[in-house]
This record gives C-alpha cells, sequence and structure tokens, in this order.
C-alpha cells in the first residue's frame, strides 16, 4: 500500500497555488493544501515548483536518430529526395539498429518529461519490417515509462516502391497504433491512389491516420482537399492528423483560412515542428478556427539534420518563437501544445492534472508555465502512472 | 610571472588536433603538442574540449533586460512603437536600473563564454543619460573581464524628440563607442534628416555606425540605399553596420541581390538574430556577396520579449536552424559569425586563435564545432585576457 501512495507536496499545478498532491495507484487521488502522508507513504517537497502533466513529443522519429553513435557530418542533398535516399542508404552503412537507437531517444525524452510519443517509423522494401520490431521491442521494454505510439510510416513512398502496402499491413496486424503516409503528389505521383490506400488500411483496422504533408503552395493545399474529403468519407472524424502542413502558411491568407476551417469542421489536427526557414501553419490560425496543434522533435540528430534534443519544453519555446507569441497566455498556449494538444491527437486517456488523471507528471522549477517555456530548465522530477522515472533532467534508467 | 602564465593542455582549437596552449601576458604565447609548464605556473587540462575564441554578442540592450527582477508578463501591443512606448512608461514604474541590469546580463553573457558585447543603449528626453551612465558604470566594473561597447541609441527617435541630438552628443563625447540610429523612415519620419544626423556625428567623433532598420520591404530598401550612399560619401567603409535589415528577406530577391551587392562593394556589415517569424537576411546570401554577418541576442528577458539567455552557441543554433543549415561546413559559418564575425564588426583587436592573439577563449566538451553548436553544452572554461573568468557555465563574479 505504502508503495503505491506518493505525496507530493508543495507543488503549483499549472503554475497556480501551492498544494499537495497525493498520488494512489498511479493517480492523482487528491489535490488539497496541508494533506498529511500515510505511515510508511513516500512523500517529496517539491520546492513550490510548477506541476505539468507529462510533456507529449506529438511528432517524431524514433528509429533513425544517430545519438550516441558519434558526430556525423550531415551528407544529403537539398531535396526531399536526396535525404530520403541517403537515408536509406546510411542506415545499412552505418547499423542504424533501430531498437538500440529508440531506446537512446525515448529516455532522453523521458529525462526532459515526455511520458508520451508519437513516432514515426520507417518501412520501405529495403530496411523491410526491421525498424518496426526494433522501435516495438523498445515500446515493450518501456512499458509503464513512457507511452510510445507508431505510425506505420512509408517513409521511401507507398505505390512508388511495390511492396511496401504489404509490410504497412504486416505492421498493423503486429501492433501498429497508426497508418502513416507521405506527400500523397510530391512523392507518390498518386494523390488518389495514395490516400485511398492510406484510408483503406485505417478501416481494415481501425487505426488512426497521421500523414507527412510536406508540399507547399497550392500542391499541399489540394492534398489537403483530398484528406479532408476521405476523413470525412470514413467517418474519421478526430482520428486524423497532417503533420507539418507547410502549405497551410502559404502567402495566400483567404485560401489557407478557407482550408482550416474545412479542417476544423472535419476534427482534423495539425502537428508541427515550428520549421523556421519555411512557412508553417500558424498557431493564431489554427486556434482561432478550433483545430487542434501539436508538436514534436521531428528527427533527432539523425541524417534528416543535425539539430534537436528531445525536450519538449523547448520546443515550446520555439513554437512560442516561430509565432511571435509574447505575452503569458499565448506562451501558455505553445505549452498547451506541447502537453494537452499532444494528448488529444495521441488520443491519451486519463490525461490531465485533476483528481482522477493518470498522475503522468512533470515538476519544473519556474515562477510561472511562460517562465518554463523561455527557461526550459532541466526537470526536477518525472513521474510515470505515480512512479518516479527521472529527476534532474535524467531517467533513471540507463540507454544501451 | 607563474601568475600571468597558464597552460592549457589537451585542447583542440577549432575542433582540430590537440594540442597545449601556452598563455603569457594575457596573450596566446605558443601552440604546440606536448609543452610543460614552467616551474609554479598554472597548468589545466582540457581534456580534449574544444578552444573556441571568445564568442561575441554583436547586438543587445543591457540596459533594459528584466533579469533577476522576477517574471513580468509581456505587456506591450503588437506594434514597434507600442514596444518603444510601453518600455519607456515601465522603465519607471519597475525601476528598470540600467547598471544593475546591465550588470546581470553581461555576466550571463560571460558565464556562457561571451567576452565581447556591443549593446545599444537608449537615450530619449525621458531617461536622458540614465542608460548611458548605467551600462558605462558595468563597461567600467567589469573591465578586463569583458569588453563592452555602447552604442548611443535613440530608440524613442532622433528627429521626432528634440532634445535627444544633445544626449547623444553628450554620450560620445563622455565616451560611446558608435553612434546608433534607428528606422529613418518609420520612426523619425526624415530619413534625410535622420541620416545627416548620424552621420555627422560619426564624423565629428570618429565613431563607427550601427543602425536598427525594421522597416520591411521597398521602405527599408530605400533606407539601406541611403545609408550606402552616406557610408560611401563619408568614406566610413567597413565602419557601418545595418542591425536586422529585415528588408533584405523581402520575395524580390533580384532586388535583394543587388542591394546586398551594394552593401559588400561599401564594405558595410549586417548584424542579424535570426528571427524565426518574419524575414531576415540569408546568410548565404551575404557570404557569397563578402557582407560580414554578425549576431546577437537583441533584447533579453525584458518589456520587448519574453524570450533569450545570452548564449551565443544557441544564438548559432538559432542562425543555423533559421538558415537551413545542416552540413557541417554550415554551422560553422553560423559560428564564424558569432565569434569572427562579431569580431570584425566590432573591430576587436588580436582576435582569433594564432600565437599573438589575445587570450580570450572558450573551452567547450563537444566532438566538434558544429556539434557545439547543436547541443551548446555549458562551457567548461572562459578566459579574458588569460585570465579563467567563468567556469561551467557560471561567471565567477557574482552579479548583483
Amino acid at each position: 500500500m505504502a508503495k503505491e501512495t506518493l505525496l507530493l507536496r508543495n507543488v503549483r499545478p499549472q503554475g497556480g497555488e501551492t498544494v499537495d498532491v497525493l498520488i494512489r495507484d498511479g493517480h492523482i487521488a487528491r489535490i488539497a493544501a496541508d494533506q498529511h502522508a500515510a505511515p510508511g507513504a513516500q512523500s517529496i517537497d517539491g520546492e513550490n515548483a510548477i506541476l505539468l502533466p507529462g510533456l507529449v513529443e506529438a511528432h517524431t522519429h524514433l528509429d533513425k536518430t544517430l545519438l550516441g553513435m558519434g558526430w556525423r557530418p550531415h551528407q544529403a542533398g537539398p531535396t526531399l529526395k536526396d535525404k530520403i535516399d541517403t537515408e536509406r542508404h546510411l542506415r545499412r552503412e552505418w547499423d542504424i539498429d533501430p531498437h538500440r537507437q529508440s531506446m537512446r531517444q525515448a529516455l532522453l525524452s523521458l529525462g526532459h518529461g515526455s511520458t508520451a510519443i508519437r513516432s514515426h517509423v520507417d518501412m520501405d522494401t529495403d530496411c523491410g519490417m526491421e525498424g518496426f520490431e526494433g522501435v516495438s521491442r523498445t515500446r515493450e521494454a518501456l512499458a509503464g515509462l513512457i507511452d510510445i505510439q507508431i505510425v506505420a510510416f512509408p517513409q521511401s513512398g507507398l505505390l512508388v516502391r511495390p511492396g511496401t502496402l504489404e509490410l504497412m499491413d504486416q505492421a498493423l496486424r503486429d501492433g501498429a497504433d497508426v497508418v502513416g503516409g507521405l506527400d500523397p503528389c510530391s512523392m507518390d505521383r498518386d494523390p488518389k491512389g495514395h490516400l485511398d490506400m492510406v484510408f483503406e488500411l485505417a478501416e481494415r483496422y481501425g487505426k488512426p491516420v497521421d500523414i507527412h504533408l510536406h508540399e507547399p503552395g497550392e500542391l499541399g493545399a489540394f492534398s489537403i482537399e483530398l484528406i479532408t474529403e476521405r476523413c470525412r468519407a470514413h467517418a474519421m472524424q478526430g482520428r486524423v492528423t497532417i503533420s507539418h502542413a507547410f502549405c497551410l502558411g502559404m502567402p495566400d491568407r483567404a485560401r489557407a483560412l478557407s482550408l482550416i476551417d474545412d479542417l476544423a469542421e472535419a476534427h482534423i489536427h495539425i502537428a508541427t515542428v515550428a520549421t523556421p526557414f519555411r512557412p508553417v501553419p500558424l498557431a493564431d490560425d489554427l486556434r482561432a478556427a478550433g483545430v487542434t496543434l501539436c508538436a514534436g522533435s521531428d528527427g533527432i540528430r539523425d541524417c534528416w539534420g543535425p539539430y534537436g534534443n528531445a525536450d519538449m519544453l523547448e520546443r515550446a519555446m520555439h513554437l512560442g518563437l516561430r509565432n511571435n507569441f509574447r505575452r503569458d497566455e499565448d506562451v501558455e498556449h505553445a505549452l498547451w501544445c506541447c502537453t494537452y494538444g499532444g494528448a488529444e491527437v495521441m488520443n491519451l486517456e486519463n490525461y490531465g492534472l485533476t483528481e482522477g488523471c493518470r498522475a503522468d507528471l512533470v515538476l519544473v522549477g519556474a515562477e510561472t508555465p511562460a517562465h518554463a517555456v523561455v527557461t526550459h530548465p532541466p526537470r526536477k522530477l518525472v513521474l510515470k502512472g505515480g512512479r518516479i522515472v527521472a529527476e534532474n533532467g535524467c531517467a533513471l534508467r540507463d540507454a544501451p
């Protein structure tokens, strides 16, 4: 009994008043001032730190990070296809083991307070199911520490690479959580064929959809129209996410806002990285229309680029900077995207900071939530299902 | 003798081969492998860390940070004028003491390895010389720890606020290093009048010029033309900097590149923050034309916005992200802007990593310079003129 009870004293949920939070059987049992720990129960003094729900890494690629493999200078050329082809080649040459690498990145995330990750995982006719199997092993190894959703992701194309559909089908039978897709026009050269296939898989396995859409301007807008049509036709409202959706940052504001209204009506979500060097969907446009925005690190230190550290509080800062957010309520919205927004997109159950919620929690030493975002100091404590899983910025479990 | 000699063993200048660096009388005396410390001389093991020249914070506002004053929610409205007016008002209400605040920010910078700072300092008919006097005291108090250049900066306008010229004149007589300016069209409503005044002051006092230019598109382009004309007329080639110069990121690439060629010909420098939410001058365009680009934090946690931490290695990362730099040589160029680029703009003497250079040095634990930029870990050691002034990310001198 005592082991399953934890009293977190002197913490400020979402930066509010100081309270004590009683955690029992993995959930928040009671939030009130001046509680007393049961005899023998563990009690921790939060020293007035801010209590947040576990951060949510809603868009990344666990299978392909180079973390812990020594510095590898970036080699790929400038186009998307250069990056995809270079990566497929280097995956073999450098022995980028998906299990080992996903363990490293997931535990780094956990140290920064992410308690849930949605990871796209490559499947193609070169690597077959290796990525899926590696990340599945990581998901199993870290069960209870961090929730990992696997997106079956046709990174090298679906129709243009026969055999990929069968791999995705296999992955979904073997436990992939989400059906992925990628640039139906520019990559797969057949938007109708690509999207019909993605939504058919989703219907067959009863899984949500998350589609990478890098296509710019009107090309991307066209793909968004096709996705929205299929979301409605398959009655998948609330279960479709478009990742990146750069086209929503197009100069033609009226066109972008009209697309965003359609997305809101179809209850389609957007995932962003807040890329600073190209147009991105603006958080205010999405918020005004009622479209849920979540955020992710995207690739971290991989064959696509050298940046990234898996810190979703720092990602909230990037999101704030990219959207010119300065006021507290706006910076807090950026934080919302990296917590509640991600939880909504991942459909996490009992997520939040109220009694009854699952005790996936992060303690941050900061004055206000906005202060936590702009300074993103090392997390003091991370709890997953009521258990302490990270302290002072580091997961308690060692990575391989 | 021993006190003035320091042997820095096992360091890798700019990430190259491991060597020992002998520092004598504040300068790099000898770079060679396997040196031996003189009897009684101090010797430090760098443990193969990368040795960089002191980072250069080439554009900031030391007088107005709110660091250490508790979290203050952002209050200003969206326009530039809103921010300027709000700040002038809050400066009194919140007692933003320029000396105390500039000490805090300068020492934070030093902890992150910046050994030189160019700070614009507000002067207007409300605050008079208070900012200048406060930052001048800081410059004096930190002499030998960090070099501070003061730009006499008419933040609230020059012609539109009679009396400001006299304050700038006074500041230049009293030791301001650089003549500042601000948006000659949009702020001062008289571009010819404003720029004539700025260049006349520069000529009278023999000082360089650094002009804030937020003006977008063709308005900014016009101001750049006027600045370039005056740079040539006053023979100030190499001594004029334009800060921000957002207009150089205008969609009309041909026009922007033509302006950049003119800047190169007039040897005018650009300072950037790599703002992610608006057009900025692209580092590659400037590099190709031969225009020196330096970088800065701009305002840090002030009435203009809540972001910033004074870390110029992290700024190099922002610059890399903003410019979509992925290859090592490109990320290294971003670092160059935050070191050598800044040193060129500030005209720092004996700057660099060769024998005879002043021993303003930073030790960073990273595999390569690009790795140092993307991870920007706490600096192991910072030397100023051969003296240890910061360790493990913190200046040895306490801030007020």
